[in-house]
């Protein structure tokens, strides 16, 4: 079992942990939380009592950032127990699993860590804190870890669309309006009503649980690997254009000029780009 | 054609009828219930006049209140002229039926009593007196009537999971953002709105209406039979499990000890089992 | 290439145009109509810098007011290049395009400018002056050029349902509610949110925005020719029918009765055909 270094597992009991990510500064997701995030969908679906899982940050302004562009050409894609790579592996685990995952979401989630959330069963954000993003769109790239796949059926075609064309900022009660997520609830409330939610389903039967979960996932029809392979290798490719270099190079003199600010509002800086 | 003792048809005219539900003391669905629901969709089958029904009831506090779990095994299973058992015959041949169906929600509609509300083709519900759940989960088997299939497609893959594995009451505003219901109306306001909607199709063509229907279905894609038959019996199974039969028993001793308040505000107590 | 009667096109910019639709005097959807905006996606397609397109009016209170049904037996239905009836080849080739299409919605968009708004990306409306509709089944027809395709995959089958079949109008709040556009706005500030997001996304990298549509609209599975096409079949075979002339005069003599409000409140007049 290898360690964990960006995420804390707490165990508030046998049926229910909380697993809080903490990567200084910004919750960047880079290719070790891949691997840690895989390495934690293991741990979950080897537990025999686990029922909820809550993924949350220990920053109050970020959630998981975005994904660290710098270091796209580092992004794990060994095949994992699905044989799928990495990232899709372990979102597909997740989604397919018996437990139920929870993203309770404080900060910015945007690009892979919206993704993540999207991945996750149910979400929850802070009306004031929460900010939902699709920003690679105005990177040149596209979201290739599953936002193309996920979005449109929480959210139709058309708001899809404008959430990753736009590559803008969404704050937590217009992400419920448009089914990002699932609800949006004042910051003194999330964590109450987060940790309510996952104490009343962890007394519940577990067979009931996981059979509810698994004839939803069938009615439902989650996303087929393939479709979320295409996107990812759409991504991996567009991050070697040579525009993508170039526009990069643009943020980040916008983001000198914006410190601290640029990734706090990266939706509005992107638009100067 | 068997005689009605649960539900009362008025017929406001030819083109328009109401069926309202009265099973006292609280609007329990029970094995007869069902088998008064599949003559009653026979009659809207077999009415060449017939545009739009409407399914109310004569309980304030409880549209259709749940399944009488006590009773599971009774569950009719008869194949009807669908070769479908009872249930998913009823459900399916009202959701395919020419006429439009309406359910005008005042009071709980939990468990099949949802599950029937989500095979009418609409649902209206009042603001400070309808609540909806799906509590299944909670007594350790799963929603069997169509929920696990309609549910997800109204609202979701999140929202849905949120609502069947948290077993809990959603009042009609937040059933209204979850797509579970089409709209929630002051209580004063209900039973207009809907006459009034009633009123306005009776008038329209019957040929339009039922051609609009009948390409709206296949477009939307309602629930294969299949997957409605496999969540059945996945709940036929599951009510005989030991586990069942022990929550049950946990159950009836918080009921008793909250009197009349426990099937008002069943989603709370179950979380105290 | 033709030259355009009913429509303006602005080049704000070699990857943003604005196309302003102007039949006077209320914007009526006629055969015309239908051969310039296939002109226009003709154009779209052949621009190798053009990023977005909006679709405006130039009337305050009609966007697209509806079909001129005395002229539906005139309907173009020549193979475009995609071998589909012209309509449906230029809402799909719109819908499948590299650019970006967004409706931007002041005043009335009934029937096929309703269904001529769901085929754009994205659809923005005034809070104020914004109003939809699918009178069809009112007039004894059914909606014949997309809407019973691509409501149910935005609003839900049931809304989709009220909406279709209830042909009453909708105020832009309520259809952002049911999912019809993606968001409303105030009158006052539409103009300049339509104009930043087009703005926004023009200057992003081509090959993004095509790619995350292409991908998008993969997973969001549009609406199939067949489908389409056995929509409009029905409509234009229901149009001859006796009782839809009857329910016609009987319309226009309501109309003229209610003078230039007849089609300001289409919806509530049709109730009293």
């Amino acid at each position: 079992m290898s360690e964990l270094t960006q995420f804390t597992i707490t165990e508030q009991s046998a049926a229910y942990w909380t697993v809080t990510f903490n990567n200084p500064p910004i919750n960047l997701v880079n290719p070790e939380t891949i691997l840690e995030l895989q390495e934690i969908v293991g741990r979950i679906e080897a537990s025999s009592e686990l029922v909820v899982v809550v993924f949350d940050s220990a920053h109050p302004d970020f959630f998981f950032a975005r994904y660290d562009l710098s270091r796209a050409g580092e992004t794990p894609t060994a095949p994992g127990p699905t044989g799928l790579p990495t990232w899709i592996d372990l979102t597909t685990r997740l989604e397919q699993s018996r437990v139920v995952s929870i993203a309770s979401v404080r900060g910015r989630a945007r690009g892979a860590g919206s993704e993540f959330a999207l991945a996750c069963d149910l979400r929850f954000a802070s009306i004031e804190r929460a900010f939902f993003g699709q920003p690679e769109v105005a990177a040149g790239v596209i979201p290739g870890g599953g936002a193309i796949e996920r979005l449109p059926r929480l959210a139709g075609r058309a708001k899809a669309l404008e959430i990753i064309i736009g590559a803008d900022d969404f704050d937590a009660q217009t992400a419920e309006r448009y089914g990002w997520i699932n609800r949006a609830l004042p910051d003194a409330e999330l964590d109450d009503f987060v940790d309510h939610f996952a104490r009343r389903i962890a007394k519940f039967d577990r067979f009931a649980i996981s059979e509810a979960k698994r004839l939803v996932n069938r009615a439902a029809v989650p996303p087929q690997p393939e479709a979320l392979l295409e996107s990812q290798t759409s991504f991996l490719k567009a991050v070697q254009r040579p525009e993508v270099r170039e526009r990069g190079l643009r943020a980040r003199s916008v983001a000198v000029e914006a410190g601290a600010d640029f990734e706090l509002r990266l939706g509005h800086y992107l638009g100067q780009v």
